[in-house]
Order: structure tokens, then C-alpha cells, then sequence
């Protein structure tokens, strides 16, 4: 049976039934013209919205459909976290194309509603329509965060050092693989494929660097390491130089990159969906940061410094001790060449 | 010039030159991870997300530009207006096709541009992406209300008399004379293809009906009167007559359906995109209701009241007095019939 052959309330009480009860918070849900809630009180409030469109984001052929739900929350919500904000409720506007198939359907919602369970994000109203072609995806997310706890971009001083979390290339090089698995039996690194998949976004990370004031900008990788850099140095009027050697390559997208003749260095600081957040901190802001290391999951990672700049560059060993190189720009999701 | 041959950032600068000054509590706009917005005092917060898909939603070798732009904020104002609501901020996320021109671009952001500054709803933020096909422009609106003078579909009781804003069947009329306009030189009403293009989200009334307590029940008409009724019916566990010969169907619309061998009632009621208001009230309430009228611009008529139920139905004159007929179902923008 085709999700086309429902009707819209049909459609709706098969995402609502996937979703957590409502929080006391919501006073009109799912089923008005619009969402009525509470604020929270004494807080500010954080915005985005973000769009996953079959044949530029995704294909269905090789991705689970839950893995589809998963990321157009995720992306959402490593925005979010960015800004040192908690999630608080979602927004959930679909395209649907004909051929798609109710078991599809219900996992690419039920990988969504995981995530957002997982988040205590609560989906609170939407929007449904046919699609002539592509399955389409565009997910609002709000959050909280208090007064002076908002992380932007724009924040950083020279001789502040720069960080990132987890590791970096494996999503990019998870969708390289991802693709040649149409030819192949496995893919190099399932691993890769996975952080690809499903990303992880570092809420809790940037919740705590904002609650320490540990972070003096913040932002995450949707577009790579290369992008983060660019646009922290920009917004903050620094510059910044990257130790090349400091970074945390995941260490299977290295070999992969290096197998196909490309520099995995570069290769990996230029792909995207890492969803992983860089951020800079004062030197003596140490203790804090410690602090919001210890108790949280992924690794913290020192990788560079900001300079009076201006100039974004990538230190790399030489021969003859060390060479600085422009950094690549970042990752283009955008651009089209024609 | 194609869109598509900008880079992401010169494309958000064109957006941001068509906005108004950013407002006081915006604290994070356009160009960070997401928008940081301080709270609206003692309000609740009203969300809600509407898409336009090309080719679903609309034709652009047949709208002009700047009323795909308008529309798709109209949308989501006329949801805003159903709740009681003020309108506060947008979000706004375009997938843009390979072939779309700047001026064409240009036109759709003036069109929301102008509709939003009107309505001094600020766009915050927003998303970019490639589209493979059609023009998808999906936009989020929040809103504020105060306590207690939310609208719900959900308070109507038997006795509430009904009434609904403007005129009906007008936008669907015109929908209808646009298509033919491919083969005409002139459409049959150019004031009703204007209705199509150009809806005017009831806001004001909206608001005036909530703050003096005035209506019990309230939503919007995006899928027709007979949609409305239907909805507002289930929503408070009443039944609904409607009086076929009060409805304020508009002129043109009427006059076009009959010339085609279409009943000119059933067409009007069953057609989508009026975004008029349809309401009940209390009889006593009227008083309220004049207060409300007295300083709006669009004609509230009285149509119908709300029965014990169940049913919904349509009275019309026959020649032994009247007869009651069921209210056809809605108009429905979603079931795809293959």
C-alpha cells in the first residue's frame, strides 16, 4: 500500500501514534490550524529549519528510510546545539511522491520520532502534501537557552584556542562509500556509512559549553571543518590556523582517502555532515572546558589557535620543520555547476 | 542570470535586501547556526508551517512571481489569524530549481517581503538547497496570543450561530480562470484570479475575535467552507446548518460556475484557498461581534448555527419551503487518486 492512498488524517494519526505523549507545555497540538505552547519561562528562544530533498540530500535507493527521519531531525538539532540551546519542539513538513510506500513511511517517521524521543523533542504540528517527484523533508526545531549562554560565531580573540569534537571525514567519506556500494559488496568501513546515517548531534556538548560561558564561538560542521574555520574567523574578525597534524581524522576515512589517491587531510576537512561542533575557548578558560569534557561522551580535541589574522591557514610538517597552507574553502552543498 | 549561479551567501544578501530593519528582540538573525529570539511577555507562542510545491500549489508559468512569494506567506498568516494570534517572526526555506532567474527569485522574496512587513512578521532565518525539479518554498510562522484568548476549532456549542469573513469561492473561481487563461486572452474575473494570487489573511479579525472573547470556534478556509463546517463540527462535537442561501458567495464565481452547468453553491463551498475565516458565536455575543466588525474591513455574514447534531448540513429553498441536504466533504488538496 502507497502512503498516497491515505488520507491526511490517516497520514497524521500514523506519525502521531509514533510520537511521545505531549508535554505539559503544549496546550493546542497536532490537528488545529496551529500549535499553541507555553514558553519556558526566563529564557530565550532559538529558531532554525533546515531541508532534506531526495536527489540532493539523499537517495532512497541506499539509505534506510529511518535513517532519512533521522537526519532531517538531526541536522536540526546539531544547529541547535551550535547555539548551546535544548531542544525543546519540531515542526514536521512533508512532500510525499507517490511510489512511496506505507512500511517506508513509517520508518522514516519512526526514525525521526527516536531521535526526537531520544532529545525530549516534541513534534508539535506540520504540514502534509503530495510531491511531483522528490520525497521532501523540512524540519523547524526550537529551542531554549538562557541570557548570556547563547553561543554564536562571532565570539573569538586572537590566541583563543580552537576545538572539535569526535572525529573528522567519517560521514563524508561514509557517503562516498555509500555510493560505491552499488558496485560493491560492503562498503570499506560500515562505521563511515553509519556516522553518514546517523549522526549524532552534540547537544549535550554544546549545552554544557554555553552553561560553563567555556566557548567563545561555536558552530557545527554541517559543511566540514574547512567551512567552520572560514566562518568563525569571518564572524569574529580573526584569524586562524589549524595544526594539521592535531586533527582527529576517523582513521578509516583516512586509509579509504589514501587508497583512491586522494589527500585524506584535505579530503576530510573539506567534506561535509560530520555534524560535529568547533568551537574556541580562552587559554585559561581550560578548567571549564575540562569541565564540560569530563562529563560528556565524545573527545575534545585542541587543533589550532586564532590569530590577529586575518587568514585562514592549515600547518602541515615539512622536511624542513613546517609550511603553512591556505585552508581549502569549505564544502559547497549549494552551488551548482552548469 | 540564473539563481543558481550564486553562491549561498550572495543569495541569502538578496533575501536580506528586501527585509525590513531587524527588530529589537531579535538577538541572533540571519547568518549564525539558527536565530535567537527573546520571548514575547506573558504570551503564549502559536507555530505553525505551510509548503508551496510547484506544481502542486501552484503553476509558474501561470502565477506571477511575486504571488508565489505572497501566498506562501498568506498561508501560514491566515493559520496564525484562526488561533487569535499576532504574527511575530518567519522562517523561510527555499528549494530553488537549476533554471530560476534572479528576477524571478527577486519577485518571490518581494512578494513574502511585502505581505510580512505589512504584517510586521520579520523573517529570521531560513535554509537554502538545490531542488532537482519543482520550486519548493516552505515557510514557519510563530505567532503570540495572550491566555485564554486562543481560538481552537473546538468550543462551538448547538446554538452558536455561524458566521464567515469576505466573500467565498472567489480564490477557487479564479484558480479555475487561470488555468483557462492558457487558451482565453482575458480571464472570466480578473478580481477573482487577483483572489487567487493575492489572498489576504484575515489577521486582524483574527485577532479582534480572540482579544473581545467574541468567537467560540474559529478556523481558517484554506480547504473551502464545506472543509471548515466539517471540521469545527468534529472538533466540538456539534452539528452544523448552514443556510446555502445566506452564503456571501462572490458574484463572479457564482456566475462563471452557472455559465459551465455547475451548481455554483456546491462549487464554492467544496473549493480551496479562500483563507476567509469561518466562526461561531454565542447569540448574546453579538454585541462582542459588532465591536470586533465595527473596526475591520472585511464583512462578516451570518451563515449558519451550530445543532445537538451530529450532521452538517446544507438547507436550501425548495418549492414546498426548504430541504436539507449533507454538506459535501471538503476540498482536499492531499489524496492523490491513482
Amino acid at each position: 500500500m502507497h502512503i498516497s492512498d491515505l488520507s491526511e488524517s490517516e497520514i497524521v494519526a500514523r506519525i502521531q501514534s509514533r510520537l511521545q505523549p505531549p508535554p505539559d507545555w503544549l496546550l493546542v497540538g497536532i490537528g488545529d490550524d496551529a500549535a499553541v505552547v507555553a514558553p519556558a519561562r526566563g529564557r530565550l528562544e532559538v529558531l532554525t529549519v533546515d531541508a532534506l530533498v531526495e536527489g540532493i540530500h539523499f537517495d532512497r535507493a541506499v539509505m534506510p528510510p529511518d535513517a532519512i527521519g533521522h537526519r532531517a531531525l538531526a541536522v536540526n538539532l546539531s544547529d541547535l546545539a551550535a547555539m548551546g540551546a535544548t531542544p525543546r519542539l519540531a515542526l514536521l513538513s512533508l512532500g510525499l511522491p507517490a511510489g512511496l510506500s506505507c512500511g517506508e513511511f513509517d520508518a522514516i517517521v519512526g526514525g525521526l520520532a527516536a531521535l526526537a524521543a531520544r532529545h525530549r523533542t516534541h513534534v508539535v504540528g506540520g504540514n502534509l502534501t503530495r510531491s511531483p517527484g522528490p520525497l521532501l523533508i523540512d524540519v523547524t526545531v526550537t529551542g531554549t537557552v538562557k541570557h548570556r549562554r547563547v553561543l554564536t560565531r562571532a565570539g573569538a580573540r586572537p590566541g583563543d584556542e580552537v576545538y572539535v569534537t569526535g572525529t573528522l571525514g567519517a560521514a563524508g567519506a561514509g557517503l562516498g562509500m555509500l555510493r560505491e556500494t552499488a558496485t560493491a559488496h560492503q562498503p570499506a568501513s560500515p562505521a563511515c556509512v553509519q556516522r553518514f546515517c546517523y549522526p549524532e548531534p552534540r547537544v549535550r556538548v554544546g549545552e554544557l559549553l554555553g552553561r560553563n560561558q567555556a566557548a567563545t564561538a561555536c558552530m557545527d560542521l554541517s559543511d566540514g571543518l574547512a567551512d567552520g574555520v572560514h566562518q568563525i574567523a569571518r564572524a569574529s574578525g580573526v584569524g586562524i590556523e589549524i595544526d594539521a597534524d592535531a586533527l582527529p581524522i576517523e582513521s578509516a576515512a583516512r586509509t579509504w582517502h589514501a587508497a583512491a589517491g586522494r589527500d585524506p587531510v584535505v579530503a576530510s576537512v573539506t567534506a561535509g555532515d560530520d555534524y560535529e561542533l568547533v568551537f574556541t575557548c580562552r587559554p585559561k578558560g581550560r578548567g571549564r572546558l575540562r569541565a564540560a569534557r569530563l562529563r560528556e561522551g565524545p573527545t575534545l580535541t585542541r587543533i589550532g589557535v586564532c590569530t590577529p589574522g586575518p587568514g585562514v591557514v592549515l600547518r602541515r610538517k615539512a622536511a624542513d620543520g613546517s609550511r603553512a597552507e591556505p585552508m581549502p574553502p569549505g564544502y559547497s552543498h549549494f552551488l551548482v555547476t552548469n
